[in-house]
């Protein structure tokens, strides 16, 4: 049976996403004239910025100041990404900040070597670092990921025993030290989901670990993002990262045509079209769509900023 | 219950959809070369142009220069679109065309007004008129469609009650002419559609009218085709239309960002991932999409022919 959920929660990952994918620096002024927007839509979690080797990513070499200079919203979450231990540090530092206790997991030790530089057995290890350093300054867990959970482009299919087995892990580590994520994600980082897949890991999840709340990660590398969306609609599930009008793509993942996240807009749309509440206004989400793609100067690839939502028309209609 | 169907059925309409709306005429040697790629795919059934006045629609002046260059590949229809009588009468002398016998019904007074010049009243009387005309001329029976099966940018949403009618009216008429419609389509002309209104619609045809073949025509105006293509994948539909690199948009329904049809190669790659049969090469598709974008000179919306569908990493992987 069909349940769709009564309120998803998008925790937007479009500044960051977009901005350390261009190659130009905007303006600080404009960046936080952005999440200034973004804070006044209704989103409750907005991921600002990386701490990153300025020298590999120079459009987060001012991530500081850019923090400093927002405008925070009471109730709205400003978080920070970090790849490692001294990203993290400087993390502390930041205004305006929430730090959250985010852990990842691997399912391909090709794809884990190449974008960690770490065997799958090593990055697990360093996830208990991660959990004790976290514990440490008092940092809460907010979420495991369980990267390439679809597929990845080296190792082909991911397995579903390989699911089975991250999830085991990762619920094991958050027992042994003491540290409960309120969250496990399933990310599709290079765009092997479909919609039968999305529903058949989310069932592999909910049999081992009951009651854990299931995020999703999508990227809309094929064209399946909405429908992958929707599939996890259909299970239940609550939690998105999603981009402001599509932005995104890995640097890192070096392919070619590389999607963003699903785009927050649009999905926000499907979410209204279905009754499913966000607590997002939709028309100053499609107002800040607009004004990202001005600063970045090409059109993106978001669908409802360039169409225009339905309630104008369904004004004018009900005239 | 899902139960997605086994075969999926495309109707390519991005030759015709795409050519018609741009501003440019390229030449019939490009235009035939894509058709004879088309041809190539597995695609049975490929929309090729418009019979309408070349003063108002340029690119389809040369329509049957263009039809009879094309090298048409046995089992594949190459239909014409025609939009009035002089229209219909000018496809009886194509070469290598299939004549197909369809007729529209709309569900919005005001739209079907503004873009036919008919009242509801005028329109329906008009089916009767074709369906004659075609039965004169030996066009055996194609297809109905209800446009604007969803909702309308100047009436609003679109009452279950009126599709009802609608399915209710077909019916009775395929009857009383002794013509019968072998699919009843929803188009989704403006894209109001979301997958719920998708699946319940679906329901009342089949209350309706059960056992008649379902298609649906759909646009990605707000980023809900493939979930809405998804959604009725579900209810078993296996009929759709689509439109190759998602060409295309309404010339006539003047409402900006209008986007085209869902993309056919990225459904095709759904298709395929979900385990669903096409009969189609989704690698030769995904070249056709590339050729025509080359064409065209832009990037398309299509995301696949960016992305590249997985077989490559497959194939890699297996190794």
């Amino acid at each position: 049976m069909v349940t769709l959920p009564r309120f998803v929660e998008f925790r937007e990952e479009g500044p960051r996403e977009g901005f350390q994918i261009e190659k130009a620096i905007y303006p600080l002024a404009d960046r936080v004239a952005l999440i200034d927007a973004l804070s006044d839509t209704g989103l409750k979690h907005i991921n600002v910025a990386s701490l990153v080797n300025p020298k590999r990513v120079p459009p987060m070499a001012d991530t500081p100041e850019f923090f400093a200079a927002i405008h925070p919203r009471p109730g709205v979450k400003y978080t920070a990404t970090w790849l490692n231990k001294q990203g993290f540090l400087r993390a502390l530092d930041l205004k305006n900040v929430s730090l959250e206790g985010v852990v990842y997991y691997s399912t391909s030790e090709a794809f884990c070597t190449q974008n960690n530089n770490r065997t799958i057995e090593q990055y697990r290890k360093d996830q208990h670092d991660w959990i004790e350093l976290y514990k440490q300054h008092g940092v809460k867990p907010s979420a495991a990921y369980i990267a390439t959970a679809f597929g990845c482009n080296m190792e082909g299919e991911i397995p579903e025993a390989r699911i089975a087995e991250n999830v085991r892990l990762i619920k094991s580590v958050a027992a042994e030290h003491d540290y409960a994520f309120p969250a496990l994600y399933l990310a599709d980082t290079v765009g092997w989901a479909n919609p039968e897949a999305i529903k058949r890991r989310i069932g592999i999840v909910r049999d081992i670990w009951p009651g854990i709340r299931i995020g999703l990660h999508l990227h809309d590398t094929r064209g399946l993002g909405p429908a992958n969306f929707y599939a996890a609609l259909e299970m239940g599930v609550d939690l998105f990262d999603s981009s402001l009008a599509a932005l995104g793509g890995c640097p890192f993942a070096g392919h070619k045509g590389a999607a963003g996240n699903i785009c927050t807009e649009d999905m926000v749309f499907m979410c209204n079209e279905l009754g499913i509440e966000t607590g997002i206004d939709l028309d100053k989400l499609i107002d800040c769509a607009v004004m990202v793609e001005a600063m970045i100067g090409r059109s993106l690839n978001g669908k409802i900023m360039h169409s225009g939502s339905l309630s104008k028309f369904r004004k004018q209609a009900a005239e």
